[in-house]
């Protein structure tokens, strides 16, 4: 090594020692014949004294070596602030290894840069303490997944990541393969069809911490590579992952967070979630549950709510403490903020707070009984406000609902920024119907039914329910799973109840099929959006701050500069153009798609 | 989970217990009344004994779950061979998971199956010991590698995998862009550039298991995806990045192969490398050293030798111990063998085992002095055979000699299978001259000069030395790396040697060379080839046994079919023909390749 010693970590207990530093200017000071460097290297700062002259050419991030003694502060001068306040480095040797030109970003935590800025300089955004931990982070949280899974025996395996693309994986990646022109490979969503295979192969526990790929949109925070921690396992029932995962998100939250979630993680289903909070991804860190209405409005002459009751839908409500004291101007923002959600508004009632009279466009639609008895029946107190939803179709009333939920606990401040809550939402529906009236897996067609629903499920499918599971953490979904399908006969009247004919699961799965007419074993899993999960704990509002070399929204990288254009020469060497030869006869029935399916993070 | 204990962990002590075990039908005996099955799991195998008819209807692989009580087998069934032979489970209960179709390749360990059909039905490979013992021998030397990472604060960093193309880079996979219809990102061939930014970003310690892609011949047991376990480090020497190297593989062989590596692992350079063993991964599990003649043999009239040593070239011989009692078709055949390598052919002599005298070709064409002291020249006794090589090439000759020298360890059986034998090829030469006269990097254009070289190397091109260094094991080189050029001096008189200009270097390297314009400190790094290490940890003679779904040499996916055609549509969606939108304006000079450099492992 070059240093003998780190900057960070030297202390008053070092004084007399000669030292030799290497790292970066982060600070100068001139006074006149002395010059005071702060020397910053990865394990943090020392300020060094220098009293020759050829520290005036120093100039922020020039990268130096320093010999010299650690000395302590004179008395009056130590800075508490710093944990290598008591003593400074009295610089007897100066080596410039690099220098630095001007800087395009300053190595800075207090300055606030453009997010284009600081990718294409990420290498200088790195060096600020901010960016630098979340990569320490991110490192470490790998490093603890790890230690959990290892322990439980899990093999780490890895899985391709050039596979078989389908017609239907529209968000695939795909590649052209020069020594095959005309052939492509596919980039996985995720490694979801090999482990599953492996788990046919008797891995038994297999985990990734695998790169997936998606070529869409990125408007929710997306990148077009993202990492997810994958696992599978065979002759698990639910509780067995569920118990996987708290082990998992325990050591990270511990050791990162410092904090211990309880367990168990409390369990919620999916229907209750919907129900409670209008949403399958709930934000516990506060209460504020919906209140359905039906039964209560039954008989209401409203139209808005009584079209919905007709219909067999739902109506209900949700309570914002202290909502009436808005403007009209600050209640009318909610109509816009319901129609940029593509509701046609949210109707609403504010109780005075005095006399907790019902007031507002709503108030003189219902009747005198109605409105008496609303604040108890929704749980409002004189002073709030409360919002209500109603549609034929209850999952989007009740999705609307919980998005004022949320919006409501950010206006409202009810959010204590500081907490964690998590929870597991269980049982969720196995089908949903197609707007052709057909049906379609929610998860994905491997998922098991439960038990209660797996010989009966044709009965009602729209009720039947998964072992499928999600984990939450403060409002987003850290990771999913489910129980697979093992037994054929299970797999058949799934794909007959999706109208998948024989022909079309072999054209769609049938590598996987084919695996699984050999003994395959009651298996299942899941992923967590690893990306998403080292965000949380970084504190960050973006996946984008714990990705070391992240793309902008739209698939850029400003750093690199791609994706590019390719020139004609290229086209021709990687095959794009090329007419495919003939499939190869000597591997019929093997058609399938690489990685159609997934675990939903 | 379904089972109590693991079927391979039960032993005499469990005797007494009632165990569920979950796991497959290995064999299956049908004794009348009775019948034995092997049931196996990931754990190992244990004996089952069925006295009800149900256990009639198993056959092999079927998936099952078993209660029973473990009894102690009756005195003389014991089977010492396996770890569960002293006891055996009687079942009380059978219940079939599911059933296994006629097997189209037997999970036994005996039979020998074909490539191509192991691939296709890689999930039953998989559930023999060989194929599962590579895969639970990979997650195993992850982690140690990890280990010994993580204890020197070491950060796991993942860099991406969706990044620039560049015309140069012919071997880059291609990734149309969807939202960017006529844009293309490239699949990397190492972190190399992204790797040496995280230095200059300060993170001072990376590693990364990643995944590289090369669109290329697979000849060399190669895939298109591969591994390596990928290092960087600044303010190191090179001493530093070769003790941390040793520190791995010590690791890994002392786990893995309960072998102790001898440390310091011997350091040969480049030119000891070839002139000794003529080969820059040499194996020393055997002697068997070339031997220069080029001055002993000077002044021959044999117009072969003479033209090489008049041209400054080189004449080198090889010993084969017992050669001379080849048959004439044995000698025959080496002469073929050399065509196939590409030379002319491979003069020798032998020496007869009795007399010592030389015979031969090549004997008649040597003067009576230059025979008369070969044997000692060249350390050969009688019955010897010794081969030769000469070239105006120096390298093309050793290159040769050091072909031979395997074959003849092969042929003469002198390589003891059991052994291991690493070494460091060191001062490895900076520059090699193009077929045009110019020059050009041996590792990349990154890669320092030593010290000894580094303000001279223009003086003698072909002699100047880099820092950059392989590690070798048995003749495989199983990882490389370099000191990595920080000083902006010393990269522009790189460049001017390699003729390559400014602009040139801007729109190659451009985002790298700009990076290294804000105080990079020195660096360095290696990268292992995780796929060969994993091979020989496992004893196996190709990459193929140490991945979970590989590939055949053409790039082909016997289990998934991939790579296949796509449909127009497909074609449509990912703008494959899209004209390209001009470059974005808002990052100029940015330009540069994502990977054409890598160290070479």
């Amino acid at each position: 090594m070059i240093r003998t010693h780190d900057a960070g970590s030297l202390r008053a207990t070092d004084a007399g020692t000669t030292v030799t530093l290497a790292g970066w200017v982060a600070r100068r000071r001139d006074h006149g014949g002395v010059i005071f460097v702060d020397l910053r290297d990865g394990s943090g700062v020392v300020q060094v004294v220098f009293r020759e002259e050829d520290a005036h050419a120093l100039r922020n991030e020039y990268c130096v070596k320093v010999v010299g003694e650690v000395t302590r502060r004179p008395e009056g001068n130590e800075n508490p602030e710093l944990p290598t306040g008591e003593i400074e480095v009295t610089a007897s040797e100066l080596d410039v290894l690099s220098e630095a030109a001007p800087l395009p970003l300053p190595v800075d935590d207090q300055v606030v840069a453009g997010d284009d800025i600081r990718l294409k300089y990420r290498y200088l955004d790195l060096r600020r303490s901010g960016p630098a931990k979340a990569m320490r982070l991110r490192s470490r949280a790998n490093q603890l997944a790890r230690t959990v899974l290892h322990e439980r025996d899990f093999l780490e395996i890895e899985t391709p990541t050039l596979t078989r693309s389908t017609p239907e994986g529209a968000r695939d990646f795909l590649v052209p393969v020069r020594l095959q022109p005309g052939s492509w490979y596919a980039l996985p969503q995720s490694p979801q069809l090999f482990k599953q295979l492996l788990m046919v192969g008797g891995m038994e526990r297999y985990y990734q911490i695998a790169r997936c790929y998606r070529d869409e949109d990125f408007r929710a925070d997306r990148q077009p590579e993202f990492t997810q921690l994958d696992i599978e396992m065979s002759f698990v029932t639910e509780d067995d992952v569920i118990d996987l995962g708290e082990a998992i998100v325990s050591a990270l939250w511990s050791d990162l967070a410092s904090y211990e979630i309880p367990r168990p993680i409390p369990r919620i289903t999916w229907h209750d979630a919907m129900a409670r909070y209008g949403s399958d991804k709930p934000d516990l860190r506060y209460g504020l549950e919906l209140t359905e209405l039906t039964d209560y409005l039954r008989g209401t002459t409203f139209r808005v709510f009584a079209g919905a009751i007709d219909a067999g839908g739902y109506v209900g409500a949700v309570v914002m403490p202290g909502g009436a004291s808005q403007t009209r101007k600050e209640l009318d923002g909610w109509q816009d903020w319901a129609k940029a959600r593509g509701a046609k508004g949210l109707a609403y009632v504010v109780l005075d707070a005095e006399t907790g009279e019902a007031r507002g466009p709503v108030a003189k639609n219902l009747s005198a009984e109605h409105l008496n008895g609303l604040a108890d029946a929704v749980g409002a107190k004189p002073g709030d406000a409360i919002f209500f939803a109603a549609s034929a179709e209850t999952r989007e009333a009740q999705e609307l609902l919980g998005a004022a939920r949320i919006e409501i606990a950010k206006r409202a401040g009810l959010i204590d920024e500081s907490a964690w809550a998590f929870c597991w939402v269980v049982d969720a529906p196995m089908f949903e119907k197609t707007d052709e009236g057909g049906w379609t897996a929610v998860h994905h067609p491997f998922t098991s039914p439960n038990s209660e629903w797996v010989d009966r499920f044709e009965e009602a499918p729209d009720r039947a329910l998964a072992y499928a599971y999600d984990i939450v953490c403060n409002g987003n979904e850290i990771g999913g799973g489910s129980i697979r399908i093992h037994r054929r006969d299970v797999q058949q009247r799934v794909f007959d109840l999706l109208g998948i004919t024989p022909e079309e699961a072999q054209d769609k799965f049938g590598f996987l099929l084919e695996a699984f007419s050999y003994g395959p074993p009651p298996h299942g899993g899941i992923a967590f959006g690893w990306d998403r999960v080292c965000m949380l704990l970084a504190g960050a509002d973006s996946i984008r701050e714990v990705i070391a070399f992240p793309k902008t929204r739209g698939g850029f990288d400003p750093l690199t500069g791609a994706p590019t254009p390719i020139t004609a020469q290229q086209r021709t060497e990687a095959g794009i153009d090329a007419k495919p030869k003939p499939a190869q006869p000597s591997h019929p029935g093997t058609a399938g798609p690489a990685a159609p399916v997934a675990d939903p993070t």
